[in-house]
């Protein structure tokens, strides 16, 4: 892979974002050269990875350069340009049928090793492991988060607008949280004045000290600390259910289970011992026998009740039933198969479900299948503030309107795991009551402590310098491209933000702001000030820490636009060049499926349209290349008119697929190209092709019609055969011809 | 009367506070003349300006000067430092009250005249009629408003806290306003370039014109006009009702016709007519022809159906009954009685009802006499907005806390009948479609104009400039006096307060504001961030135009101390002086009955307590008095004590009353005095007073209680002979003696 500042790194992902790319990367290529910018192919694919780690097993033909090594090695060339689809993030499972499938191919990869008692298996298994999971995005994201809803997109919701809720005035529901005693009002927040280890420690009543991490810190990280009281958390709990079952209204627990993944299972557990009160008081110690986990949901007690005796079952269950008697009614997964919210603890994602509630009224599902309102428990009152806010706010102006709505951009703090999400190796449930406390390793002094008992959750939190000078810059930028108000939400009863507010205002000064409205407020104040611009239809964008930009690229999008998955994410990369990603669906075996036996592809490539309409135009202006930046915006245009005019895929075979939308974008970008009048010799140059596709859009659209309908082969799964693959993606012999013809 | 830069003018005026002077009055003047402040007094009562009406008619000795002349030409002198007590606003029957009792005190003045006919009627009743009403305040205003919960007053609350009732975060209640159609929405609003003036018209759809009003408008004048949909008035009354009859939330009305005398009537009218529109369709004809007025509550039926024969009555009756079942219920201003919230337009006073609501848990009385939650109906939306918002902050922090709130003061804008109140002078009903404009009378430009409907409201108001810039400055004064934030409450969205801000802006700049906090905000931000404020027991100074001031200093003491009438009101006059009023119960006749009757005087002076204080402080400060300042500062901490020790009047007899309130206050004051280390001197004089008054408190308060019990004699109601009203308001030797070895 060579650098190049006229060049666009295209990533070769899995499944149906890689069948699609087979049928777009053509008409991309044909369409960039014209502005002398080549796109070139980096397979970060699972089957690619796997092969990179075995080279010395291939043979000279067989082997691949190790390409996300190389794509992490390219974030810090300042003129790096990489458009990032979804990949796989890849299980044990899926793992093996990758391995599996090369192998049958003939490449004399290892298997995955169950257990890995040699070195040689140990060897094996480390290497694998590196391409498990979500391996991909770390090494990528070298920057800092910019998303927005893209100007085709914005037109398309406000032209065809998705159901909103109506909201009444007299609405119950509401958001509750802790008002003390959680992570909010115990947060403690340093700044590292220069470089140094500290340790985080326990201390026992009885003085005994045990280590619980050792950090080593830069100059300028912020180390935050902070814990949640176990009782408090009880007791609000226990206050929350006793408030619905006084009040009337139903009963709802919003967490983020996934991904705090040490803390959030832990409260969710609470909630579960605390609704099922009677249940647990009654059964605990047998439940302990069995294995019963409640911080994997009620769903642990069915599972582990199984291997009792069917008496003690029953009785079980009918104690349950009696729970529900005893507490407010629940709000449901699955109301008809009796899934409740407190079932398992991925099932109700709080920046996912909270945003539907709000869409949805403000009401959520109940044991009789109708909506209802709801109380939204939200321990930790940091962010669920925001939520109570947007429901108030509901409540006085009623549901948003897409139709005239305005839109709230997000530039996120995100690099180097800037705010890390979750904090899994720095969260402790505490065994016992003592200190915690950050030590500086160097002269043993405390930076920060904290009194806690036995059962609270405490964790610490680190943000490096670096990227938040990064994050300050993208602000600026944002501001004055898109010449939109910018607000820091930064809250002046968190410790860690002041930390942060005091870098903001320093790092402000490096630039130029004049004429720019850039804010710092609190997230009430931003949240508020936000939303009242919203419904003028004026556009406001978000500045945020890592978690509010990760919950609020869902809440407004899905008020805005009814998904999120068709934001753009842009990640400007700290070195200088940007990534591009795409899409937020997934790599979507079943559309897969769906080609192999229909050969029809129903993957929407519009994250690909749009990341790619960006690549163009930042390289334009990167570049001073004109003539990419009148790309990247006919791209826009043409997209818009695709949206418009209904050219996405569908869903059912026989009718437009991946293939034929691909051809619209093509035929409009083409037209926008030829109608444009920034550069003339581009227009000539796109003008017959844009003729060609005017004149032939019923033949191409019956080519590619005409091939639907049967089972196709491409050459395997994991590793297709991409001389098939491409046969199958390109049957338009028109199409393909036109295209070779515009040839530059 | 003459004008001295130490001299303080206590007014003297009516019934309970005129009796309450004769105990206070020789306290004040022994204890301001240690810092060389002479009391003078005035007297306004309405006897007096009676007998200043008619000089002519009296001899020599009964003359009595113009006292409100002479003050009305005071609040012109800098050096003004007058204390006005509550007076009576004469109805015609107190005026005649007032006439037979001078008459038979051997005045001879004339009789009220039934009807003037003659010169000379016409000449007595122009002369009464100056008399009638409130013929005070008029005159006196000359200066914009400041109103603040005095020190001691916040701590009596905060020790002693007054009721709140909770919060449920479930809640329905919320107000409801219109979006569209009203005076908000409509309002227009034009500066003077030059003084000139202005014609307000009404054009017919034939083109005819009608001057329906002609002003003359000084240079920098605010002139708005905005007028309210008769349709859109009844359109969202229908729509609060249908939501109400859905959710199952109590309807309630909150208007102020009693101020707003023309045109919330009619809007109550409007509501009337709405509700019970059945009724109003089927007999309206009727009610037409016996005088009914639904402007006049549901009563008007009541009254004006006794008319006409039984049946009749008993079947309109029964077709009201039957609307209640039509429609949702309504908040009952006394279940008891059956009377509802529509029966009297002045039964329900938005801005005392609103915070009464919102203190009672945001609920409102239904017709089974219990407390339900409630849609509090604002029409006009330009104020109703800062109830929803504070309804919107108690659903989710709980009722605010009188033990640990802060305090919001107000400065309002108010001088020269700034934003005039209501007014009524230039508030019309359209009769016709057509147009209402403003038109420059000089060049026949129009300035200001709106398409109307038949039914409409249509009004214009006025706002000098001089007051405002007076405001500016008396914000700025108590920001910095108070080192207090101040935001002034302007509306991005009003028309009228666009051009204040531009004048605010500008005004701004003539003061030094170095160091203050002061913020421009639209009054949904302004209330909230106070309110955000007012939790964490921080104080902020609201800066408002003249309805948000008398809302405000409701709304804000009503949570804070659980009543307006502990307020001080200051109106610093704009020529320099300053005016302290005290007190808002009205001069209260009933507590006369019981001095008379049982010689127990329930009067409370604490708000002359509270003005004094400032009286003397600014009057310390104004003219460089050390000493002034001193006995201001201690009197302040003399009515803490006081509050603090329960000492405020009982009101049973038997107990301690007014004048032995008095003593304590005397008492208090004069141990702060002594224990003072400012002024040495100062110290000494008051040491044995304070010594003595410590010794003797028994023997004072026995003394005091010992006339107690039986009826007095005062010469007078109206005009009490004065040396009779001194020896049963001082009939303690012991205070007496005291208070005269003082003499300085």
């Amino acid at each position: 892979m060579t650098t190049s500042n006229q060049k666009i790194i295209y990533t070769i992902t899995d499944e149906a974002p890689a069948l699609a790319t087979q049928s777009l990367l053509p008409i991309v290529r044909s369409f960039a050269a014209a502005a002398g910018i080549e796109v070139e192919t980096s397979d970060i694919s699972v089957a690619a990875r796997v092969l990179a780690a075995f080279p010395e097993r291939l043979t000279e033909e067989q082997r691949v350069p190790d390409t996300l090594a190389e794509l992490g090695a390219l974030t810090q060339d300042p003129s790096a340009n990489i458009i990032k689809l979804p990949n796989i993030s890849a299980s044990v499972p899926q793992l093996r049928a990758a391995i599996a499938e090369l192998q049958s191919q003939g490449y004399d990869i290892p298997s995955f090793p169950d257990e890995a008692t040699t070195d040689e298996e140990k060897e094996i298994r480390a290497r694998y492991s590196k391409i498990l999971g979500s391996a991909v995005n770390p090494v990528l994201r070298e920057g800092n988060s910019d998303r927005r809803a893209p100007a085709a997109v914005k037109a398309y919701a406000r032209k065809f607008p998705h159901s909103m809720g109506k909201w009444s005035k007299a609405s119950q529901s509401h958001a509750d949280y802790m008002r003390g005693g959680d992570f909010f009002s115990s947060e403690q927040s340093i700044t590292m004045p220069e470089a140094g280890d500290v340790r985080i420690e326990f201390v026992g009543k009885d003085g005994s000290v045990e280590v619980k991490k050792e950090l080593s810190l830069l100059q300028g990280e912020v180390l935050d600390s902070m814990f949640m009281s176990c009782k408090a958390l009880r007791d609000f709990f226990e206050d929350t259910l006793n408030d619905c079952k006084e009040t009337g209204v139903m009963w709802s627990l919003h967490v983020k289970a996934t991904m705090m993944k040490v803390s959030h299972p832990i409260v969710f557990g609470h909630a579960v011992t605390v609704y099922y009160k009677d249940l647990f008081d009654k059964h605990g110690e047998l439940f302990e026998e069995i294995g019963v986990n409640p911080n994997n949901g009620l769903s642990s007690v069915y599972d582990k009740i199984k291997s009792l005796p069917d008496s003690k079952q029953e009785e079980i269950l009918q104690d349950i039933h009696d729970c529900y008697a005893e507490r407010p009614e629940m709000a449901m997964v699955d109301s008809v198969k009796g899934i409740t919210n407190l079932h398992i603890p991925s099932d109700v994602i709080v920046d996912a479900s909270m945003p539907a509630m709000i869409r949805n009224s403000g009401q959520m599902w109940g044991r009789d299948g109708k909506q209802k309102d709801t109380k939204a428990v939200m321990p930790e009152s940091t962010y669920a503030r925001i939520y109570q806010e947007m429901i108030n706010f509901c409540k006085t102006n009623g549901a948003f309107d897409p139709t005239t709505m305005g839109t709230v951009p997000n530039v996120g703090l995100m690099a180097q795991k800037a705010e890390e999400y979750g904090s899994h190796d720095k969260t402790f449930e505490m065994k016992a009551d003592g200190t915690m406390r950050v030590v500086n390793a160097a002269t043993g002094e405390v930076l920060m402590q904290h009194e806690v008992e036995k059962g609270d959750i405490w964790r610490a939190c680190q943000t490096k310098d670096a990227p938040i000078r990064d994050w300050v810059k993208l602000a600026v930028t944002r501001a004055r491209q898109s010449d939109t108000p910018a607000i820091f939400w930064l809250d002046p009863e968190r410790a860690h933000d002041m930390q942060l507010k005091a870098k903001v205002e320093a790092y402000l000064d490096e630039h130029d702001t004049e004429g720019l409205d850039i804010y710092i407020m609190g997230y009430n104040e931003a949240i508020r000030f936000s939303m009242e611009r919203l419904i003028r239809g004026q556009d406001t964008i978000s500045v945020t820490g890592n978690v509010l930009r990760d919950y609020l690229t869902d809440l407004f999008p899905i008020m805005e636009l009814g998904t999120s998955a068709k934001m753009l994410s842009i990640v400007p990369l700290m070195a200088g060049g940007g990534m591009y990603e795409t899409g937020a669906g997934g790599s979507a075996p079943k559309h897969v499926q769906q080609l192999l036996e229909e050969n029809h592809l129903r993957w929407d490539s519009l994250g690909e349209f749009l990341a790619l309409a960006v690549s163009l135009d930042e390289m334009g202006i990167k570049n001073d290349n004109k003539r990419a930046r009148i790309l990247g915006q006919a791209l826009d245009k043409a997209t818009g008119k695709l949206l418009e005019n209904n050219k996405s895929p569908s869903r059912k075979t026989g009718e437009l697929d991946n293939r034929g939308s691909h051809f619209y974008l093509a035929m409009y970008w083409s037209q926008e190209l030829a109608a444009q009048s920034e550069d003339a010799e581009l227009a000539a140059i796109f003008k017959p092709l844009a003729e060609q596709m005017t004149a032939n859009e019923q033949k191409v659209i019956e080519e590619l019609a005409a091939v639907q309908g049967q089972a196709v082969e491409i050459g395997g799964y994991y590793h297709a055969d991409p001389a098939k693959a491409a046969a199958v993606m390109r049957p338009s012999a028109t199409l393909n011809g036109m295209l070779e013809s515009l040839a530059v």
